[in-house]
């Protein structure tokens, strides 16, 4: 190790505790465990594309997987220009950075690795959400804005340690979001509804002669994709913790995310076989990934049946949805399933085709939402908010 | 960390011969390299997946994905509700466990997901072996059966340390299976074999009218299966030696796995050119599989160019089979290529097809079989059985 | 820990200032660092095979996943036999080493395995460039010849520490490669353009009455290989550099990496959407690798505008290029965009096919040329050369 190195690990890695140099054990120790952890979320990009790509219309695939590569470029470039200075950089707003600094001299870069990838994420929710009828040149303008622009805003509002709603400026008690359900899946999911009124249902999609279903190309790769994103989401769950020390809570997070999956996967199959008599494995792919989206944000404060419960639930709430939009006027319900793209048919729905279907994705990002906001009052009084 | 972590981690490693505190950091790298490993092998799920989607016929590629979904879903829950503490609970009798207390309290949280993806690896050998010929209901009833019962009896007998098998009860000199050829594919292999048994060959499988090979629908998926799962497979060999402060000993793993699939690979491919004139990918890619079940249970004792023998000829072993079996009168050998599932045809069938056809998994499950009962003899007096 | 197993490691891994033991973790690190790439770098045979495979026409995919499958089964045995030994055996003539004592007592299995990943890589580059025109045991003999000769002694000229080129010879200021532009891509792709000039162009791809294109038959294969490629070159550069206690370097490898495929990925999507007015995911796959290629050698000495500088321009570079070769007269420019195999159209191409349509990556290694010959004149007064 250059002695230059040494300078700026002891200048990132403060040794409080630590006597000697065996802080630099453990910074070498934490750098790995972010970039572990950057490869892994890295590789939910093919997760998404792969599993958008294997349920829109097959004449639409190739703009799907266009869309996912460029949000993964065009994020980088952006993402080191502003976004992570807008994000990560001093404020005394609360509201958005304004220093480069973070990027200059001895620059965090592994931070900026585990960042990167989540922004990219947050970005790649919309595409879903817009499949099949989105102009390309809009489509970079959006992506262009959210990763430049929006999810960087909110991140410095909880993450920073400088904004308005993190826990560091709100007296100890502010908002806690351990992996992003809020920071990441809420904005996304908000901007993909957005997206998703802006531009309306497909043509026919709704209609009541249409050919319902309007079903993917592709189940395996919209399976493939599932497993690859739920492989990948043990890098967005578990190196949240952000230190290689907090390995043990890293091992209760893994088993809270696995429960929670495996729940909201059984929950969707289990409840579509109930109403339609036939298993239908999108059904499970939809549960699992609610599962996933709603540990996010408490991950480590849930014991594992409170995990198992809750992917369940995030998986069933979608079921009691119908309901409450039975009159057709609002234009809302016929949204909403756009807003998950790619999953066009929810856990619960009847065989026969109705507006009224909603998805699973909305219902677990409100789960989310819910629980983005508890606060640190798991069992074990663990470190809140990301690193 | 927090007080309470630490003290789970005291209770968990306990600090031997390390003085003050320097076992926490033993107790990071130890938790990081089971999820590291859990991580990797949770990914096998999707090499099975696509390796069976690929070998079906289309019109049941649908339904093999959904049976391999529903694995890994069911089986994390039964895993957690019961077949873990059937596992690893505490026993008198030596054949199954009956304490829940390994998940109370100070959970060992990564030894719990290790497991579990052995587990379910365990289960979704069947998957193939009934391929499309099984009904989902009774599917979901074996591999609750299987993940909550079958192989958590097994493993209790093997590596729990409480087991009538385990060397830690037969004065050392136990059944000892370093990484799961026995307890993982011998388990798996037979419910498979009897799974065959049960539902009978495909109809107009092995007819002598029948259009033969009944070939699968992508060999671009087969073959991404098989990577996957070889890329998988080093969490699942090298992980096994369950410490961090093995890793040179994982170094060795690492390369017997690597010579033994290249063997098993090499071996298929040539073997079946030699017999049919045509190079044929799925030779290669069964060939590869034996090759990597065949060094599972003895990866750490075998000198590299042992593991290149004997995956080479857990796949050439294959060929020897067809005479023996030259009666009709028996029902099992066209019962054991479908043991194999996806592997439809073996690496030394002459180019016309017979009903007598082996298949590759099932001599290398045989070769297993007899390698994982293998003491303790390899040049390095390494730690034997799986923590 | 054994006893023998520490004093292997004792020899392989020198206390230098260590007193004590400490030595024993760094060592553990060292090598789970290089296991870590392994995985991640074989992964990337994955991704090769599935790029060809969606590149090819569909007559001619079982082919080319057969041959990638070759590549690293018959690459995995001949380079335990004789290729690790050429690279890495001691010798006085600084051409290929001779010596086999580095697989023997205490052989370090995790830079076998890690080397062993790179010939792999090296010899797969070649696969591509003579797609859907070589006989298989033509290809058969290449992949020996390339993994069991030419790459290895390349090695020893630059990464043995004997070779004539490395900088341990020539007075400190011998030939750097990073983690190997030069030393494998500059190599496969020398090979590659070799075996591409001797079977020349696919009958009837450059004639003016052909249907042009010859597009291939999977875009989705094509993008999920270039992602999965993307994932595992973080494993190639970042544990390029060899030692865990490099990890700050690694995190600035990993940034560097991440900066030059997004800037090649927006190039090559950017300049062929100029050209052509509608946007070509392929470009943008093709400009992804030429940023990962270009960027390689120097990862560690690039600031990150200077990698998104460099990937940038090895995409644009291709463009330049189609006026320097406007006469018809010499054979070789039809030739080289086979010699990128798989990337079947340029960046820059216009609309209509003309046959001195350039390719990507041929620029690309062109840009590795230049850069693997680069001196450490980075910011950071790193450690050159891969260990």
């Amino acid at each position: 190790m250059s002695f230059q190195e040494q300078a700026c690990i002891a200048e990132l890695y403060k040794p409080e505790a630590d006597s000697g140099t065996e802080y630099l054990r453990d910074a070498n120790d934490d750098i790995f465990w972010l970039l572990y952890g950057s490869v892994l979320v890295f590789n939910m990009q093919a997760g998404f594309a792969l599993l958008e790509a294997g349920q829109v219309r097959i004449k639409n695939r190739s703009n799907m997987l266009l869309k996912n590569v460029v949000d993964v470029c065009m994020g980088g470039v952006v993402w080191y220009l502003f976004g992570y200075a807008f994000a990560f950089g001093l404020s005394s707003n609360g509201f958005i950075g304004g220093s480069w600094d973070v990027l200059s001299g001895c620059a965090d870069y592994s931070k900026w690795m585990f960042q990167w990838t989540f922004a990219t994420t947050s970005a790649t929710i919309v595409s879903g959400a817009v499949a099949e009828r989105c102009s390309f040149s809009a489509y970079l303008f959006m992506t262009f804005l959210m990763q430049g622009f929006l999810y960087p805003v909110v991140v410095h509002w909880v993450w920073s340690g400088y904004g308005w709603l993190g826990k560091d400026i709100i007296g100890g008690n502010g908002l806690m979001d351990f992996a992003g359900s809020g920071v990441v899946h809420l904005t996304g999911g908000t901007c993909a509804l957005v997206g998703a009124v802006v531009v309306g249902p497909r043509a026919g999609r709704f209609s009541p002669d249409s050919l319902w279903p309007m079903r993917g190309n592709s189940v395996a790769f919209a399976t493939l994709g599932t497993m690859t994103l739920w492989f990948s989401w043990y890098g967005f769950n578990c190196v949240s913790t952000g230190s290689y020390s907090a390995m043990y809570e890293a091992s209760r997070v893994a088993m809270a995310t696995t429960m929670s999956a495996c729940g909201g996967g059984l929950a969707g199959l289990v409840l579509n076989l109930a109403h339609t008599g036939a298993p239908d494995i999108l059904q499970a792919l939809n549960g699992i990934l609610g599962g996933l989206v709603a540990v996010t944000a408490g991950a480590p404060y849930y014991e594992p049946y409170v995990a198992l419960a809750g992917g369940s639930s995030s998986t069933a709430r979608g079921c009691s949805r119908p309901s409450r939009s039975t009159t057709p006027s609002t234009r809302l319900p016929s949204t909403w399933p756009a807003a998950s793209g790619a999953s066009s048919r929810s856990a619960c729905s009847p065989p026969r085709p109705t507006w009224t279907t909603p998805s699973t994705l909305v219902p677990s990002t409100a789960a989310a939402r819910s629980s983005s906001a508890s606060r640190c009052s798991g069992p074990l009084p663990l470190r809140c908010g990301q690193p």
